[in-house]
């Protein structure tokens, strides 16, 4: 048989057709596809209608490989998928006794009372098709093959549909896919703009798409991080590795010390484990980041080995009371100032008992710039391990939350680079 | 000529079929093309490829009154958007001399040296297109009238997309749907889980849909938030606004006083104001939050007036020294219990100098939950304006994640009821 290489994704439900709700499934199945070799060539959002549905599906099969449809197989009048593939395909549904007694004992357990005759029709399953086992909820899944093809139909909340890919799905298909894999390597860059990165690797990575395996790279940019992620697809684990590696390791000899994982690991992440491995403790003191460093530092399950507190000093009179910061210093500099800052961090390792004190003070905006001080100016300094100091000035682009968010990640930067 | 009451959304790009990236722009297209009284039937995404392009824009055309379409305007080989729409509407495209000299002086502004030959396709237009300004970028949009239907193309970028729909697509297509409109109420509560508000609300929303002004209601849940979405559709402006304004009085009286706002508002607005209103400062102390509350606080703009900074007691420690919660207390009764969140709001007052002090303490989780105290048992204080104190003990559910931004609402709606 023909390996499978094709695949579409159809969204099913009227509430992604409204302004509150978006398919999100796709990316995951997206993900997983690629992974074993399935390129999506397109994904459509259809509404609870029969002749829709019929068309999209019909279409769908005509085109791809593979068609994954998530979505309309809940137990209502408007749950259509079953019957809409069953009338694309031109096949019969039929009740399938085991679906139903696996329904009504789950009515039995939550002692629910006897089963509604609507629940009835998730027992409908297309003739010929395998049903998929649901552990996280009342709507299985189907398995349908029609000559060269496939078509999934898997349940739409996320936390039903991706335990039924992983354990069914992607399997199943993977055995249709021959030796074709995808390989990946991503490397998380912090503080610097995506225009600066893309300047000095797109030289570099530009040229991987024409190599003997052709690596395709994607540059992502969030607010203080830019992700570069590189991709290879074929038969030849081995060489794609060996290809990969070559090519992370010339873009991270150009790119520098502005890479913080080559390992998939968050900022926070990093962090807390250069502490741990070294038994360090931090404290933070902040002013414009408002404590989003000390809570993405504490979002870490078990950071409390490593996180003793922090103080969120948004008025002078805190900075001075629970800081220690001189009154004459603020007077003199300004709360956004290189002294005020190295105050601030001596200040929250006295207070919190740290071996590091990091503080953040800036003005996020809208209002509070001047000329020497436009919004978007930060001043960052760290105190500590031992006698460690740096201070360091950025001026951060964006709206308030844009420049609260890099403000987050120059200051969890800035600890990284100081325990390396 | 018949009023357009149906769309199609297509966003095309390839970078969309990765696992990096989806289509947002049509959240945004949908909210505004309802406004005007127009349902989306469907909703592609589809690659840089010529025939699927042709194909998808043709079926829509078919299927429905408007066709928006965003992205693939840019000026390199792989936009192909004008021409598979000239192809799909059988139309010829023409260069367009005022779309030419546009980008010509764009590119002499920014120094950037002689237009590249690439950029010239971004002045091919279907003929008898209109040209839609855009002052963001350098693609242009088009909006194409054949027979009923109208096509418009958008370019992807959403600041670049959305400010061309407000200005030109949705006045146009408002004057084609009649006085056909969609109202909206939106009804904010905190502190609850979905399932206990749809069963105080859905006996009384259920009826709205049949009423002589049908409304149609969305319960949306995000952790320790929901909301009920109430919009009506059709061309009595007046009745439609008597309507909703009836169906949010009775939905306000049963559901009470967990509703934060029915204006929009957000909940740290909503408690900002009503703190600026009164003159009142605040000072979070906060252990499980880790630094969250004061970080959703501070995210409002003039916030400085108000929110006096706060202590992240992560550490027993730093309860004791920041704080000023005695040693003897945390060993009676744990750092998790209304002894000590009620002595750390105590603490955060004096120690901020605020009118109010608001403290939060609790088992975030993975680890450290026991049978007594189980991993989501969060106690919150407050403590002032004057006299006022009040301590509250919540156990709330999900994961380190969802318990925390679940314990960040309750706070606030904490301060929201003190200040009523």
């Amino acid at each position: 048989m023909r390996p499978l290489i094709s695949a579409e994704i159809i969204a099913i439900g009227t509430e992604m057709l409204t302004p509150f709700r978006i398919d999100t499934n796709s990316l995951f199945l997206t993900r997983r596809l690629n992974d074993i070799g399935i390129d999506v060539l397109r994904k459509s959002v259809v509404g609870d209608r029969m002749d829709d549905l019929v068309e999209t599906i019909a279409n769908a099969c005509f085109r791809a490989d593979v068609v994954a449809i998530t979505g309309g197989l809940g137990p209502t009048a408007d749950d259509l998928t079953r019957e809409a593939v069953a009338t694309a395909l031109n096949i019969r549904l039929k009740e399938d006794s085991e679906i139903l007694d696996g329904l009504r004992r789950r009515f039995a357990k939550r002692s629910a009372g006897p089963m509604p005759d609507n629940n009835r029709r998730q027992a409908q399953v297309p003739e010929g098709a395998a049903v998929l086992p649901n552990p996280n909820g009342s709507a299985p899944g189907l398995w349908i093959e029609r000559g060269d093809k496939v078509l999934v139909l898997l349940p739409g909340p996320p936390r039903e549909m991706e335990p039924m890919f992983e354990a069914h799905v992607g399997p199943r298909l993977a055995k249709r896919t021959g030796a074709r894999r995808v390989a990946r390597r991503v490397i998380k860059m912090a503080g610097q703009a995506e225009s600066r990165i893309d300047e000095i690797a797109a030289p570099i990575y530009g040229p991987f798409a024409h190599g003997a395996v052709p690596i395709e790279t994607t540059i992502l940019a969030h607010p203080g991080q830019v992700e570069l992620h590189l991709s290879a697809i074929g038969d030849d684990a081995a060489a794609m590795a060996t290809a990969l590696d070559a090519a992370v390791a010339s873009l991270t000899s150009a790119i520098g010390e502005s890479i913080f994982s080559l390992d998939g690991r968050t900022i926070e992440v990093v962090v807390g484990d250069a502490l741990k491995s070294r038994g360090l403790s931090i404290g933070l003191a902040e002013s414009c980041t408002g404590g989003l460093v000390a809570a993405r530092l504490t979002e870490v399950p078990g950071s409390s080995a490593y996180v003793r507190g922090g103080v969120v000093a948004y008025s002078n009179d805190v900075k001075v009371a629970a800081l220690g910061v001189s009154a004459a210093v603020l007077a003199e500099h300004g709360a956004v100032s290189e002294e005020v800052a190295s105050a601030m961090a001596e200040g929250v390792r006295r207070a919190v008992g740290s071996d590091i004190g990091v503080a953040v003070t800036g003005i996020a905006g809208p209002d509070g710039g001047t000329e020497a001080k436009p919004v978007g100016t930060v001043w960052f300094a760290i105190a500590g391990p031992g006698d460690h100091r740096e201070t360091l000035k950025r001026v951060v682009p964006g709206d308030r939350q844009l420049i609260r968010a890099w403000a987050v990640m120059v200051a969890l930067d800035l600890v990284r680079r100081a325990l390396r």
